[in-house]
């Protein structure tokens, strides 16, 4: 597959350049390429400039809202919502983190519930962004029906990511974000456009049977890792994300949608604790590194997250490869 | 195997008996005996009488207080402590539950840290009480190093459940309760004791093979559901349930025990949300119906718990059945 090679200022510049055009504002524009770019430079893809289309068809057909300013009203003593005013998830995750983490700190937990928002970001950089405030943070947000439920072969559940963060001393937090499928949708659509076959867990035919072709897969089901623990925590964040703060479950999202094929309209909840008013402040994060010596003390054994990190390290020098059909695909959407 | 059949009362009786004779007052007994019914009564053997005998052994043996006064401390606006007087963790969770309930209600969300306790018992009774209330409640907890972490082969996580419960109308709560692990502890141990094997995604040896022999798994270390996902929560619990609230990690619990296979002390964390407080306080239990409507339509799909609520209505006529071996240990230790 025919590559172009970016740098990292170049890929924020595309992407930037790209939204502008399609209708977003200066600040809707700079909040999601900064989250792709932020993607592209920890080298995971199905969250970077893959993502960029759909950006850009979302805004350009009105469903979008690239000149979004999202408003915070507190509900509760420890409870925000965040109206994300029909924008993008970067917006108004920039919106929730200040009210999110003073939050926290004032309450020792807090939460936030997202809503009114077209949730095609990762979870981590906003975990992990708390967890450099030194709070532990977990998100979850739900899409569309992808996933069958335990025992059936129909897709219900979005692939239902949830991100965790954890704060570190002298070293990046502890992050991952996974989704609650064995494979996120992004990936399934990587494998479809590159010929690639996928696992057999991955998912099910429209028939319900095994299959390791993704574009069955894309066409039938996916199903939970691990099977039904699985789809339990994806029924779980259908819930947090959905019913809880007031927003759509991912059936809702496509019946939005309409087979428009455009972004998921949807909620995010996001919980930030306060390690420092647990009980433990002074030594919640020598225990914690405890346990990542144990982790890593055993030969193979990696923390999650950590490749993300490396790849960091790596990317502002070495710039990044987008496939070229890509690259064209969104200089012809400008 | 030979069986002995009890009614409810029966088990109940047995447990309380055994539990005074060994040691615990009547409102400890009596708070573990409760759980364990609760567990039998269900239909889930792996948390009812099966777990009697350490119970009673870490009352003999001195380790865990069978006379415990679990004291609570507020430590932040949302934040509660529970110290649970080195007792166990029914009597620990009945002292925390109406403390978080009232600060949920109070302030949306809030979170107790239940500390200096021995972790034996199921997680969804808590949970369920929660949803009963009206409540939605998330319970993580972590035990003896058994899961190895992603890429390694020696035990690290405890099987580190999570419960979560979610209230409806007019019908039981959702809940789930499941291990990280991709089989329970208890089901490996009752697979090793009957002779079964074991899915070879249950764990490996102790030479890092896969293997489905219980006995192999329980000498090696069993595996996250879905493989490294499922490792990536036992951290995540590992993390929630031990240094952010001051608690031991599984290894500490292990080096504290120090071989003597008592049952394991540490920590639990619960969060409890009040979705009245999160904007949608008169749709949220009407929208999450629509979701579990959805769910059942399809032929075979199955609400994670129903198992349980249905064989709930069925053991207080037909009583239930334990192993005779395990009826004459009990009889033993009285």
């Amino acid at each position: 597959m025919s590559k172009v090679k970016l740098s990292l200022e170049e890929a924020h510049d595309l992407a930037l350049r790209c939204l502008l055009s399609n209708g977003c504002d200066e600040r809707n524009a700079k909040a999601a390429a900064d989250r792709m770019i932020q993607a592209e430079r920890d080298i995971c893809p199905s969250h970077g400039l893959f993502r960029l289309p759909w950006y850009a068809s979302g805004v350009k057909s009105g469903r979008a809202n690239g000149k979004a300013k999202p408003s915070v009203e507190q509900l509760a003593p420890a409870v925000i919502r965040v109206d994300g005013d029909a924008g993008f998830a970067p917006i108004a995750q920039e919106a929730a983190h200040r009210p999110l983490a003073d939050s926290a700190r004032q309450n020792g937990i807090a939460a936030a519930g997202i809503v009114n928002m077209f949730h095609i970001a990762a979870m981590w950089p906003e975990v992990e962004r708390l967890a450099d405030e030194g709070l532990c943070g977990i998100a979850v947000t739900a899409s569309y029906p992808y996933v069958a439920p335990a025992g059936g072969i129909k897709p219900l559940f979005g692939t239902n990511p949830m991100g965790f963060a954890w704060p570190r001393k002298n070293a990046p937090p502890l992050v991952f974000d996974q989704a609650s499928s064995a494979m996120a949708r992004g990936e399934i659509q990587i494998a479809a456009r590159d010929g690639h076959s996928v696992p057999a867990t991955a998912g099910i035919g429209p028939d319900g049977e095994e299959t390791t072709d993704p574009n069955d897969v894309l066409k039938g089901a996916q199903l939970g890792f691990g099977g039904y623990k699985g789809a339990s925590l994806a029924l779980m964040i259908e819930l947090l994300a959905g019913p809880l703060i007031g927003e759509f479950l991912s059936i809702e999202a496509a019946e939005d949608d309409a087979g428009k094929g455009g972004p998921p309209k949807g909620g995010e909840l996001i919980i930030a604790l306060d390690p420092a008013r647990f009980g433990d402040a002074g030594g919640f994060m020598a225990h914690g590194e405890k346990l990542f010596q144990a982790l890593l003390e055993q030969e193979g054994a990696r923390l999650p997250g950590a490749r993300r990190f490396q790849n960091r390290e790596l990317t502002p020098q070495n710039g990044i490869e987008i496939p070229a059909s890509l690259h064209q695909t969104i200089l012809g959407l400008m």
